[in-house]
């Protein structure tokens, strides 16, 4: 293998694979990326056995290819030396089998590589029927739902974001059991097969982190036990979470009590600072007392103090409530409103609370009530 | 207590003197600020028993004084409720005594204060004569010379910076017993006594960070077992470290076998990259081969493979030299130079390697070398 490859393009490349490179040493191949130089091009692989990332750089003139071939460079060393190099075009030469030389005119770096054969063999196939989505669009349901997810290993299902695809439809709900996201999005095309997964919402992160700006179609290959996204110059794939995802489907209540409008950034601050008395931000309880056209928040802490925020909003109704709930919470669900102004509604004092917006109108936002007597 | 104050007044203040804040729960007071209220106007007071910082909030047209009196609020609290508060003004009231009111017009907190006689009782005094110096000048000293300290508690006396003022010179050593940085500046007036002191240098480094970026003067208030620094209304006050500060006076040669010059960022980077195959940067050995004209700049180790970078130099005469180091300690030292070049002499290869630049005579970092064979 020998090739000389425009820095850029090599960095841009190692950049967006290395995120899948394995940190844990359970298997050290895993800790490489794979190089394959074929006529073609360069493929870059790297995989942590929960997600693969695969770049293919195109043959093209920023690239020089004397020698095909394949090898696993330890993917920490690479990235570095890639990156702080300060030449323009990067030399890459393999020599008695496993030997890396990565040189320029005043730089030379002699590596040990491990055989391609040592690679586990990672099936990267495409399904025949992809969902086709917009990238930005993509984005934005990762974001708007991804926060509600669990954190805790002990119900793995509720870590993921559920994937619903009917119809045109797509549905994705992801809940802790004290909140819940929702977002509903049209599908440019009807599915041909239903799909109903579980996706891990740290994957998900992880791949909308290599995205760039650009609005483009990315196409979902849904298998059995995972799922391939495909982007640009770049395939991503995660495993799903076994198991049945909780029916989300008649937790959002139908008939309101009483709706307040109010301006999302507001409402936001007037949380923050209610919640600055805790010790424990995970548990701040803050009360909203509705009273005529005034919104008290309040919040107390036996030993530090207490706080009381006012603000004026909009009533559909002449119905008053009293309602607690975690600070946290709420300030999530607001934060993932692409608009100014938010409509809550509320069925009682302990029934869930449900935020939209007019803008957005595929995304629901449930955070649950805390009694607080 | 009763006070009106602009926000970015208290908030400035606030956060000047939260660096002081004890974060360890021992003395509970201690995680407060001390408000004391005067005519005259507010000073702000914070402690952690290291370092002590006091600000003075001087009466003017941003602060309305209804009643004087001084409480203790928790420092935490007080700072992000300052900080978040949307308002231009924020009222503070004390009443009963222990309890504290922050209000705006929608805003209203109510805090658990600390009576002011629970306050250590901590001497802010002056000296009758301060040693002035230039804060840009004395914040280089810093920046020059702490990152050579040690963080090794079991020498306390290596932890600190080593002052020494001698008629009008003032003489900084910090070292780690593996490299010395040393600054030598003239002060404008010459001192009637004489020091040597050892100050922690990480209550310097938190000083300059306080530090904005108009010069004026600072004055050193020196005392046996403290010191006092007054900038612009602000007193920030260390503890010194007791004991003798190792001698460094003879440790820099003053006759060499080869200097070199060469430009500071392009060594920087040469080093950088020949650090980066090892799995502990602390203890990356790097061998510098000055050879003719060239600088090679090489570092190996068995399991990852090895570097060798090359780059032209200028040189005093026609030796040639061999010889290794950690290259964190070039690299720290080649930093604290704010010039393009530096000059690099070596005396032998098991010899201090010292490094000066022609635009800060005042400035010498030493790097001990490594024996490698």
């Amino acid at each position: 293998m020998k090739l000389k490859i425009k820095k850029e393009l090599l960095l841009d490349g190692l950049s967006k694979v290395s995120k899948a490179i394995s940190t844990k040493n359970l298997v050290p191949v895993l800790a490489g990326i794979k190089f394959e130089l074929e006529d073609k091009g360069l493929t870059l692989t790297a995989s942590d056995n929960d997600i693969t990332i695969q770049v293919f750089l195109e043959k093209n003139d920023d690239m020089v290819i004397e020698s095909t071939g394949s090898i696993i460079i330890q993917g920490k060393y690479i990235l570095d030396i890639v990156r702080k190099l300060p030449d323009e075009y990067i030399n890459i030469e393999v020599v008695d089998e496993l030997k890396i030389i990565i040189y320029t005119e005043n730089s030379e770096f002699n590596l040990n590589g491990i055989s391609k054969n040592e690679y586990p063999n990672i099936n990267l196939e495409k399904s025949k029927n992809p969902i086709l989505i917009s990238s930005k669009v993509f984005a934005s349901i990762i974001n708007q739902t991804s926060f509600a997810s669990s954190n805790d290993e002990s119900r793995p299902i509720l870590t993921g974001i559920n994937f619903k695809i009917m119809g045109n439809l797509l549905e994705c709900n992801s809940t802790d059991s004290y909140r819940l996201a929702r977002k509903v999005i049209p599908l440019n095309d009807v599915v041909e097969e239903n799909y109903n997964i579980v996706i891990p919402s740290k994957n998900l992160l992880e791949f909308i982190k290599i995205m760039d700006d650009s609005e483009e179609n990315i196409s979902l290959h849904v298998f059995s036990n995972k799922i391939l996204i495909q982007y640009q110059n770049l395939l991503f794939q995660s495993r799903l979470i076994s198991g049945t995802y909780p029916n989300t489907a008649n937790l959002l209540p139908d008939e309101f009590l009483l709706s307040i409008k109010t301006r999302i950034n507001d409402l936001y601050n007037v949380i923050d600072r209610a919640s600055i008395l805790t010790s424990d931000k995970e548990k701040n309880i803050v009360t909203f007392e509705i009273d005529g056209n005034k919104l008290f928040v309040k919040s107390s802490s036996a030993e530090i103090g207490r706080v009381e925020e006012k603000m004026f909003i909009e009533k559909n109704n002449e119905e008053n409530l009293k309602i607690s709930f975690v600070a946290k919470y709420m300030m999530d669900a607001l934060k993932s409103f692409e608009d100014d102004e938010v409509e809550i509604s509320f069925v009682g004092e302990i029934k869930p609370i449900i935020l939209k917006s007019s803008k957005d109108e595929g995304l629901v936002q449930l955070v649950l009530p805390i009694r607080t007597y």
